[in-house]
């Protein structure tokens, strides 16, 4: 069942909002099975959205489309479809009066604005909207699916998940074809190309199923999609490819789908009692933001320290003045010193230090911007490993935290 | 000139990541004065991709594609453009050069599998990546500009800083036809409809140009858009819009276009010799990483502490024990005692205290969810408020550092 995304309205076209609703229509959608080929986004008017529609019907079996639904003189979405599918525009009594009782539970009257909320399609089913006045209009014309939904996007997930949803899994039920199935395993402490030739050529061991690499700061995740007809043979394919994904990088794969290192590592913490503390320089506190991202941290977080000068370092964590003097701030010493005073000062099971030039400036011949530090100590073991990112300061912090919960992982997994 | 954006890859299509890249591009290709006509993302497809150009290049000048240059099987952007262009890839020396430098700073060889990343269709320009591997391509054909570029964001932005931007600017230069122009002005501490209320009817003063209303968790951004045929006429409107905006809200106003509220209040601090410190609860190191993340910060910013525990906040704060048993952790009196305390221990000249209940638990009837106390105490000064955020936990941590900037903004300029 192939979807396509018509996204209308000039405020995502120009930039001024990132279309969220695309990623989130997109992932339930292909949650469920569907196939999707295209998100479109087009400004609010009417040929170039009438042109859009005539175009992706050729190939889709459903259109979805956000915006344009509102109550102001640039919301041409109904008016558009209307005319698109030979249809007049009438009040809905029952939506006149869901928006009658919608102000009178809120304290207001139906203005005349609003009552223009309730004309309809004649001919198009309305899809109620839960939480806000405009409701969704489906078109199901010559096999194609056309639904319109407002742009804010509770209103949208609302619409989605009472009818939209609920309709496509019945069709796709109905057809019983093969539809494909996305997962993905998340790897770290590997690099892209390194992966690639460890799992080796993809096509030896696919098959209809297909393997994509994603890196980010955390590492590199591998999606792999699955075809089948059914629940079981999509299963038992996944596995297949997963098992051989695992024999090959298996030692590099800490997690699965939307988990985070900082998650993964703190349900390894929680599991044991354990506990960690960070002593920050270069990263100025984005390894603790990492970590207490994660509800519920506090039982596996105590706290750190962010020391961005030498006399810090000094005082709050003992680190020696000498080594500061001689082998400098940003050194494998000093970063081991960083991790063990914060662990002992909070009395925690594992200490991280971090320490690196993050640039733009403060480089030098031998320690050039994108040098860090980072060192993990645990109660029996410690790792202390220099990083060469490179010149950009907000991705040297990122891949900082990145490479700090990766060393974690290996060491509380 | 028509501008349309191309996002290649699954990956954004099925929804696993949201499409930030087409905003940032729309948002600055529409800021210079180009006219953005559609978005459109498409699977990593052969026939698909050539279909889109095909489409898109009758209607547009410049075509800007992200995505699909990396160095895996599922990369098909640079020979399908060879391939659409009649153009064959060839080994570029330049790049080559270029990779071997980026590999060995980073302690790391040319593989194989990298050295793909230097071929490069013959007859296309090389747009040069200063953070990544995989070069920008740009082929100019039929009036037609086609420019591909990596999907990691800052190689993205990197590109489009460096090369396309200022090539655009150029060729509208050139065709000097009246166009839209964008700024902006930054405010904190005001809610949009108190800000639309201070500044009044729009349409009383804004003649040909328009202004709109964009809140964010710093505070909300006016955008300006003033059109003319010459820069000169251009300021001139955009400055009297400003002067009118600024006599009726100029008190709010920290900045304009891309400040920061880290950069402003360092700027500030720097300026006086004065510096700050941060003691962190809820929001875990967030506000330390926000004010690091301005490059030079280690002049002003002396560091700060992460007390996640209570045990943790009276040992490294000072915060009495007997207010965390009475009046608890989440209070005005542990909020005022942690930014004294910071600013002790650092010997700065401010200190930040933030200390709340981000969810999603925790909360309690007098204490529900969302609610933070912040103190900001500076040398002759204090500021310590309740502020009554939502039930998200990331956006209350968001929340929670835009206004402890505010605060500090307020204290320090």
């Amino acid at each position: 069942m192939n979807v396509a995304l018509i996204t209308i309205g000039d405020e995502v076209l120009i930039g001024q909002i990132i279309n969220g609703n695309a990623a989130w229509i997109a992932n339930a959608v292909t949650r469920i099975g569907c196939h999707v080929v295209e998100h479109c986004t087009v400004a609010d008017e009417t040929t170039q959205l009438i042109q859009t529609l005539d175009r992706l019907r050729t190939s889709c079996d459903v259109l979805l489309l956000t915006g344009g639904l509102g109550p102001t003189h640039d919301d041409i979405t109904k008016p558009v479809l209307a005319e698109y599918f030979s249809d007049v525009l009438v009040e809905s009594e029952e939506w006149m009066t869901h928006l009658h009782e919608w102000m009178r539970s809120r304290g207001r009257e139906v203005t005349r604005r609003n009552a223009g909320q309730a004309l309809v399609p004649a001919t198009a089913r309305m899809l109620t909207n839960p939480i806000g006045t405009a409701p969704g209009i489906l078109f199901d014309r010559d096999d194609v699916i056309v639904v319109a939904m407002p742009g804010v996007p509770d209103e949208m997930k609302g619409i989605m998940t009472d009818h939209v949803l609920p309709l496509l899994e019945e069709k796709l039920l109905q057809q019983g074809a093969p539809h494909t199935q996305y997962h993905t395993m998340l790897t770290t402490g590997i690099a892209e190309s390194s992966l690639a030739d460890l799992i080796g050529e993809p096509s030896q061991f696919l098959g209809t199923s297909t393997l994509a690499f994603l890196p980010n700061y955390q590492g590199v995740r591998l999606r792999i999609g699955v075809t089948g007809s059914t629940q079981h043979e999509r299963d038992r394919e996944r596995m297949r490819i997963a098992s051989i994904l695992r024999e090959r990088a298996g030692r590099f794969v800490y997690g699965h789908d939307e988990q985070t290192l900082s998650q993964v590592v703190g349900l390894h913490l929680k599991e044991r009692n354990h506990t960690v503390s960070v002593a920050e320089s270069c990263t100025g506190g984005l390894l603790g933001a990492a970590l207490t991202d994660v509800p519920g941290s506090s039982v596996w977080f105590y706290g750190g320290v962010l020391t961005y000068t030498n006399e810090a370092k000094v005082r709050e964590l003992g680190v020696s003045p000498v080594d500061l003097a001689t082998v400098g701030a940003v050194s494998e010493e000093v970063a081991l010193q960083m991790a063990k005073g914060v662990r002992e000062k909070f009395g925690t099971t594992y200490g991280i230090g971090i320490t690196g030039v993050a640039g733009p400036d403060g480089g030098s011949p031998d320690k050039p911007v994108g040098t860090v530090w980072i060192s993990v100590v645990g109660p029996t073991d410690h790792s202390t490993i220099k990083h060469s990112f490179g010149n950009n300061r907000r991705i040297n912090r990122e891949r900082s935290v990145g490479a700090a919960l990766g060393m974690l992982w290996k060491m509380v997994r």
